[in-house]
């Protein structure tokens, strides 16, 4: 038979509290009982048991993030902020990468399954709509995180990505801007769909004309915006400024325009969405989109406990929330 | 009675790697078939269960990863290897952050206890020792690593932090800088410990001497080298090069100086530890003691699974493995 705390407090004497901050070597516990409790619970075999917790509620107060890559600054920090709010509610956090590959993120899905996770919050890479099936199919309490399918209703916490874009373009513009090399992401992504649409809104509203050709589509994988700057940037052209899907892309950038020879921020002006510097201090700070992790980590762990209970309570509801994290212009030494 | 992989292989008479991919909706397999599949696992109840193969082993093929802050980089792409090789081998990967809090590391060693975890990696805050004596209490299988302590032998994987200290230092002393201050973190931390020890080292063989004025105690939290950094350089002082414990401080005293009308790289020179610029391109490449983080990664969850499985077979060995990264100078713009 288990040994619970219970029992431990019952030999002692003492309150379940005081046995269990005993065991944690919790200062407030004289020396004493700390040594004589940790030591009858060797002896037990007391082993704190989260599992047991969930047989009785049928939750394993665990949920799972299946995200796409934690060396971008972007998914690491609002990573960290998930899971101190899922911890602050006693949750914890399991972190799966997909690499923004379809199949990873299917076996993701199966993983976080297999582990009896009460919930799961999804980075989806979009490339089609199979982890929702199999979430659905086994009605998975999940939250979709930055990104939303336009073509299937579900949960979600986005950022106004159109928003964003759409005032880092006028502000460049407004600086005198004409030309400005867009490296955006694929537009199966809605960030990268919405973020074009807000670049293509201000040059409408500055009755500039919009160039399909500006728009370069490249991957967050490490080195690709150098060779794409490289090779548009080592001949003649005419943009004076680039805007990017991400700050990750724009610290390529700017890194290969200075080695090109450029003095970003005076000879070319820079500008990405995330606003990385303000949850890390960088050596130059960027002019990006700003919007708080802070925020979308805290509506999507909030939303996700939601569904989570009302799955425990049978109250499923038919309709959907969209939570849209709003976005502000932070300008940096880049343009 | 629990359906398995096996019953819905038999029924479909074909074999359960067929079924699984199926399943799994892996287009190797025809439509037909996938969509006939997935249609009776749903009738049957079927659920893919890692937990059902844990009741055969004992394991649960789960890892956990106790580290201190995913908002630094060095710690979330350490994190991103860690759970790329983990999940090469078919283990899921647990993320609790401590924020160099003890309380909060004894916590997260219990948490991953009572979720059943077959092994922890742990990035110790090096307070005390208590997490290390749970662990050994409950006989879980862990790996220090970036840090071990002196006074308490375990399994362990860090950097040769002494010779990269070493070589930082006397690559700014080969420069002409006679006083270097040196942002180092709290002793108490074996790597902060030796990195002091190899910029002694490096003062030494030059013949110059060392002042215990230069070393300045700050943590990583944001924003607090740049008050260090702001309140000495805002008033006359000797120092012609910063070298600090990271780069995520020295990024903060790269911003900071240049925002009070330093050109860094040239009035002064700055060099930190970790280069991050290799795993993430940057605006500028500073000057930093470089590492393999996957190296680090590799190693760690090898050591762990090798103790896992030696935990099983009942041949825990009463001697611990140390192993220890290699570590050389990457020269950036900011020497």
């Amino acid at each position: 038979m288990k040994v619970t705390l219970k029992d431990l407090a019952k030999e002692f004497g003492c309150s379940v509290t005081t046995v269990s901050r005993a065991l944690k070597d919790n200062n407030t516990i004289s020396l004493e009982l700390r040594k004589k409790v940790k030591k009858r619970a060797e002896e037990l075999g007391y082993i704190p048991n989260i599992v047991a917790g969930s047989m009785r509620t049928g939750q394993t107060k665990t949920i799972a993030v299946i995200l796409q890559d934690l060396r971008n600054p972007f998914f690491s920090i609002l990573a960290k902020y998930i899971e101190e709010f899922a911890s602050n509610q006693g949750y914890s956090t399991f972190f799966i990468t997909t690499s923004e590959l379809i199949d990873r993120e299917i076996e993701a899905v199966y993983t976080a399954i297999g582990k009896n996770v009460d919930g799961i919050l999804l980075l989806p890479n979009q490339k089609d709509t199979r982890s929702i099936e199999i979430l659905r199919r086994y009605k998975i309490p999940h939250i979709l995180v930055g990104r939303y399918f336009s073509n299937l209703d579900t949960d979600y916490v986005i950022a106004n990505d159109q928003k964003g874009s759409y005032l880092v373009t006028k502000h460049l513009i407004e600086k005198g801007h004409q030309r400005i090399l867009f490296l955006n992401s694929y537009m199966y992504i809605s960030s990268a769909y919405l973020r074009l649409e807000g670049y293509k809104q201000a040059f409408l509203e500055a009755n500039l004309p919009f160039h399909e050709n500006d728009i370069i589509i490249v991957s967050t994988d490490r080195g690709e915006a150098c060779e794409v700057i490289n090779s548009i940037f080592s001949k003649k052209q005419e943009y004076t400024a680039v805007f990017t899907y991400c700050d990750v892309i724009a610290f390529e950038t700017i890194f290969t325009l200075n080695e090109l020879g450029y003095h970003v921020g005076k000879d070319i002006a820079v500008a990405g969405v995330d606003n990385i510097h303000s949850d890390i201090i960088l050596p130059i700070k960027i002019t990006s989109a700003s919007y708080s992790r802070k925020d979308m980590a805290y509506e999507a762990v909030n939303l996700l406990i939601k569904r989570i209970n009302e799955g425990i309570n049978n109250e499923s509801g038919d309709h959907y929330e969209h939570r849209v994290i709003d976005i502000s212009l932070s300008l940096g030494q880049t343009t």
